[in-house]
């Protein structure tokens, strides 16, 4: 018999913005802000970016990395919007793709709580990862990186 | 401090189909069948149900649950295909909704292992389920149910 050719794994990050809900929620839901802390960054070329921010819409992101193994190969963010509750709460499915291998699929849910002008966003991915590629511990700081980005979003 | 507003959720379950993964695949990928076994039954009025089997395509499948507390009301099954690979793999995202209530948003992986003239099934859930709503055990309970009937589906 073949063996399994995903992986499941599951993993939550919790932190702490020292802005209202309304602003972090804002962070996502804006394509221009959420371009911003989401896709630009050192490092990658941003081809396109676009959100549909309503469940059942999608938000699709195409970029290429400039260094490394896989530079200059077009890497795409697919995401579909599975549930949206305005400042409490963002769940999305997404795939990962580079070049023409699709490397996973996630769902993930985003909850923000208030604590009086802070907000605790509570991350969770639920991932299956396909062929050996990827691996939970590079989506979790993948994803440790781009909340810290998000921070700085926020500060700006 | 408000309470977390989402349950999260892993289960798995395997079966073993005395049939070929070709055939198993198939009772997923065409509508026909796949209506029979997993949107049909006792019980239930469909009232619509829609495939359109491709990466990033939809199936939605709309019904009523006609005794118990929740008759009448429409309930609705919309999925997202995230990846395929034929007679091996098939992984969606979806939603089930309860009149104007959401009550989860799941990603489903369906592996198949050819075992000689036999196949297994491995199916695995990592699901979210919002507000109190529904709950890991009876969502398992109705993958096991859904998962006989495929059996029956492919034995006649």
């Amino acid at each position: 018999m073949s063996q399994s050719s995903v992986a499941h794994s599951t993993f939550s990050i919790e932190r702490e913005y020292p802005q209202a809900a309304a602003k972090v929620f804002q962070a996502f839901s804006d394509p221009v802000k959420k371009r911003r802390w989401f896709a630009e960054g050192e490092g990658f070329i941003v081809d396109s970016f676009t959100i549909d921010f309503r469940v059942g819409g999608k938000e699709t992101c195409l970029f290429r990395i400039q260094e490394g193994p896989v530079a200059g190969q077009i890497c795409r963010n697919d995401t579909w919007y599975m549930d949206i509750v305005a400042d409490r709460r963002l769940v999305t499915a997404y795939n990962m793709t580079l070049g023409d291998n699709r490397i996973s699929s996630s769902l993930s849910t985003v909850e923000l709580f208030s604590l009086q002008d802070k907000t605790l966003l509570k991350f969770t991915e639920q991932a299956a990862f396909y062929d050996g590629a990827d691996g939970a511990e590079m989506r979790r700081e993948g994803w440790r990186f781009l909340l810290e980005k998000l921070a700085k979003e926020l500060g700006g």
